[in-house]
Formats: C-alpha cells, sequence, structure tokens
C-alpha cells in the first residue's frame, strides 16, 4: 500500500436506518475512537441531517485534512442526500468515482451498488462497503460473500470487483411470520437456538416442497405436539434459510465469507457447514476496513 | 337419492373464525332460509358457544326431526368442543364416522380431516364438506380442487374420496407483505387487479429464482419506477399465486374446480389459464350442498 495516497485521518461513519454509528481511524486504518448513538436516518430529529452529524462529529471533524465518508442509508432517496447506485460489476474505482460529496473534499456519501439480472433490478447500500472490507481484511480477491440480515445478500466478487448479487427478504420473513402471522401462536421467539430443530428445518427446506407449503407445516406439526414452540421458531429460522441456500449455486468443498452480527452468522456458518460449505466470519470491523480502503483509493487517485 | 336416507330438514351451520353463517334446507337441499353474523369463534361473547348457537338457530332448530351439522372451526380446539380430524383417504363415510356430537342426534361437529405426507402433517377443517358440496353439484366423482383463502388449499380426490392435500399460506403471506412490510411503502392495495402486472409476477414465479429473492425484486421494481403502487399489489400477488402453481403438477388441458370467493377465484382462474388449465369456479353454495350430502349419507346409514 503506498503511503502518498493517504491523506490522513478517516472520520468511518455507518448510518443506516436505525443507528448512527462513527469510528476515527489513522492514516493505517487503526481505530482511534468509536461512538455510535440510536441516530438511523428515520429518527432524525426535524430530519436535519447536517445539524445531527455536526453534533455528533465536528470534534473529529476540526483536524485540517480530516475526511469523512458515510456508508449506509444516509445515502438512500430518505437519507440526507440521494447517492445514486453505481452499476455492478463495481470495485472501489468505481464507488470512488460515484462519491456523492456534500462538502467537497470533506464529506462525502458512499453510493450503493445496483445490478440487473433477467430484467430485474437489485440494489445495495452499505453492504458493498463491508465487502471491500472484507476483501482488505482477508486479502483475497474473489469467491461469494453472504451478508446476513433483514435483507440478505449473496454477493459474488471477481477480481476485487462485485460482479453481482441477489437479495433475499429472509430476515423480514421470518420476522413477520414469527411475530405476526398463525405461526407466531405456537412460537417462543425468545428460546435459545435449538439446533436440532434448525437442521429439522434445514432438511425440510430441500425437500423440493415449495416454501409456501412448507411453512403451514410448522404450524401443522405444532397442532399435533410434534414441535414445541422453543422448537419451532428454530425450525422455522432452519426452513427459511434452507429456502435461501437452496437456491446458490455452492459446491461441496467450497469457501463463503459471512459478514454480520454473530446471532445470524452462526446459523448461516452452520448450515453452509450441513452443505458441505465450509465458512468463515467477520463482523462491523469490515465497515472499518471498507471505508479505510476507499480512503485510500481516493488518495491514489489525487 | 333414495330419499328413504332423509330424516327431515337441516339446518347447515358453517361456523369459521370470524363469522357464523347458517342455512336451513329442505329434504332436497333447496335453501328456505339463511342467516350470518359476525360471531365466529374468536367472537363467540363470554366464549358460550351454547348460548351463541341457541340464540341463533333455536327457532329453526324447534321443528321436531331437526338435525344441525356444523363445519368449520367451531371444531377446533379453540371451538365450541374439539372433533378430532379424519385421517385421509377419507369420504361422506369417514366423515360421518368421525361426527363428534354435541347433542346426540341433533346437534354435530363435522371433523376435519388430516394426511401425513413425507413425514409432515396437513390439516383442513370446513373445507372438506365444500369440496364433498362441489363433487354434489359438479357430479364428478374426481380431480383437483383448490380453495383459495388465507390459507390456501390443494387437493386431490378419487373415486369420491379426499386422497390428499397441500395447504400454502399464500393469502397470509400476501396480507403480511402488502400491509407489514417494506413492500407496502411502495404499494398500493386498494388498487383494482391489474391483470398485465398480475401476468408479470406469475412469470417471473417460472424464473426458477427463489421466492426470497423474487420479493424483493417487488421492491427493487418500485426504487427504479418500473412498478407504480397500483401494479406492485397485482405484481405481488401475481408472484404469489405463480409460485403456488410452480409447486403443482399440472398438466396442459387438465381441468382444476376453484372453490371460494369471487375475488380470489378470478385470480386463480387467470394463473390456471395461463398455464393452459381450465377451471370451473363455485362459491358458497359448496359448502351448503356438502352439509347436505353429509346428512344424506348419514341418513343411508341410519
Amino acid at each position: 500500500m503506498g503511503l502518498s495516497g493517504l491523506t490522513g485521518r478517516l472520520i468511518a461513519v455507518d448510518w443506516g436506518t436505525t443507528s448512527l454509528r462513527g469510528a476515527l481511524l489513522d492514516e493505517a486504518g487503526r481505530v482511534l475512537a468509536e461512538k455510535s448513538a440510536p441516530l438511523g436516518i428515520l429518527n432524525v430529529p426535524g430530519g436535519d441531517f447536517a445539524g445531527t452529524f455536526a453534533a455528533q462529529f465536528s470534534e473529529w471533524m476540526c483536524d485540517a485534512g480530516s475526511l469523512c465518508l458515510i456508508s449506509g442509508m444516509a445515502g438512500s432517496r430518505q437519507g440526507w442526500q440521494e447517492a445514486p447506485y453505481a452499476a455492478c460489476p463495481a470495485g472501489l474505482d468505481e464507488l470512488t468515482d460515484h462519491l456523492h460529496w456534500i462538502e467537497p473534499g470533506r464529506i462525502a456519501l458512499v453510493p450503493g451498488l445496483s445490478v440487473e439480472q433477467d430484467g430485474v433490478p437489485d440494489v445495495m447500500r452499505g453492504e458493498e462497503v463491508q465487502i471491500f472490507g472484507a476483501l482488505r481484511l482477508t486479502g483475497i480477491a474473489g469467491g461469494l460473500f453472504v451478508l446476513p440480515g433483514t435483507h440478505n445478500k449473496w454477493v459474488t466478487v471477481r477480481d476485487g470487483r462485485v460482479t453481482g448479487f441477489r437479495t433475499y427478504m429472509t430476515g423480514e420473513i421470518y420476522g413477520l411470520l414469527s411475530q405476526n402471522s398463525i405461526l407466531s401462536r405456537t412460537m417462543d421467539t425468545a428460546a435459545p437456538l435449538d439446533e436440532a430443530a434448525f437442521r429439522q428445518g434445514l432438511q425440510r427446506a430441500t425437500s423440493g416442497e415449495a416454501l409456501l407449503h412448507a411453512l403451514f407445516g410448522v404450524r401443522a406439526l405444532a397442532l399435533f405436539e410434534r414441535l414445541s414452540p422453543a422448537a419451532s421458531a428454530s425450525y422455522l429460522s432452519g426452513l427459511l434459510i434452507g429456502e435461501e441456500l437452496r437456491a446458490q449455486p455452492l459446491e461441496n468443498g467450497q469457501g463463503v465469507v459471512l459478514i454480520g452480527a454473530p446471532a445470524l452468522t452462526t446459523r448461516y456458518a452452520l448450515a453452509l457447514s450441513s452443505a458441505g460449505v465450509k465458512s468463515k466470519t467477520l463482523g462491523a470491523e469490515a465497515t472499518w476496513a471498507g471505508l479505510h480502503a476507499l480512503h485510500s483509493a481516493i488518495g491514489a487517485k489525487t
């Protein structure tokens, strides 16, 4: 890495739907300080993004030469300003080309990525930074990346560029079914993961039955007391994650990089392992590493 | 039909989750009077099923020889009394054998049906009566029957007996997604059916993409303004019904009997027709015909 590309300290910000997190990074990408607040884009007082940003980060921004890069939903239509998506295939270069500057040379919104597959678009916003961070942290240049969450992403990377991805509504649908549907009546979502029931759900997902039918099985099994309330939530989770896995062109012995919170990545690692697929897991550090990599890429261009 | 089997007038009752409907039928099955009240099993005052039943039907029950048959959720664990499921394969004989008498010879709950397929159970309660009614009304003894609703049923009948069925959570999931998910933000569910968008959804369902991914496409298409709020709801409906159809062993030229409310059966008829499958539609009359057929079967045994 050529140090010539680095222009100083980076204020790395991940501004999502429900929270605002920031880190002060030195030239080598080391975290000097971190902060977070429940000020996601839906909770910005009076919609005053500039004021909210200043209140949180003006102290860090005082230093001459400080640059701030913001990833996540802050760049969406409902956010601070809209940073149009960069189209795939896209690497760090395409991201730097599409930065949306709020204050030229000082504060920029990182664009999300879009892709068109079989005539239907797909989008991500924030995950792209985690992926480039994961590439930096693992030293690999390609492979399959999975980012579990409300809207899970399965992402293909080649030669350092995102070539395609698919979003799955798995997390949101799990939430709706376990809390608002008929299935919730016989389900204890607070129970810890029941690995046997989770695997039973995974296996059911490979039976070839349509998901819309397999889901009703959760209800029928509970009616006949063949699935306890505590086991039901894990079975449902296995059913949905299994359905997601079934759609992937996974090969035995393949490796996958998981990026996300441990509560979710653990389940995906389990599911992948039972399909003979190895996985490596990264957490929140991928975001800071990604924004740092982007910072370096900007420096290399200027 | 041997008149010897008929014992008099029938009070046919369909007691579901949200409503209580009844019909007074003569010996030939003709409807002499009908009534309905928003007294579904979840809205029975004080849980007093006997009192609620008496308040609605005691006048009709006064006649000597009157028999009352009640189908639907009144026979579930949350209902008046639990009428255990009859196992498939099951015809009218199995239903009469499993009637749950509340007052011997006077008031009976019709059992639902259960089936076990690939190690997972499935259940119905109320639809079985509609199917036997449809057999009577159409004069056929077998085929594929579809009962759209919150929990859609696809039912196989051979020689007058239900041999198997599958429940799909299509209706409930459509409701959750169109009202409570991220998709609801760009969806106008009050708009009338947009047939082109519905067909676009149907077609997308046959693309081989996993449903969990195809659903997010509704969001992405709306983001890029390629799907209007009015068209989104129809597209989603096509996507889900298409997914359900994809799971059926349908053959070109085959005929299917649809039973249900026109708002739903119309969509299924459209979807089936674009798959080259003909359909015939029946409505609420199937319930009364089914309870009348059951009445005749009881009479034939006594």
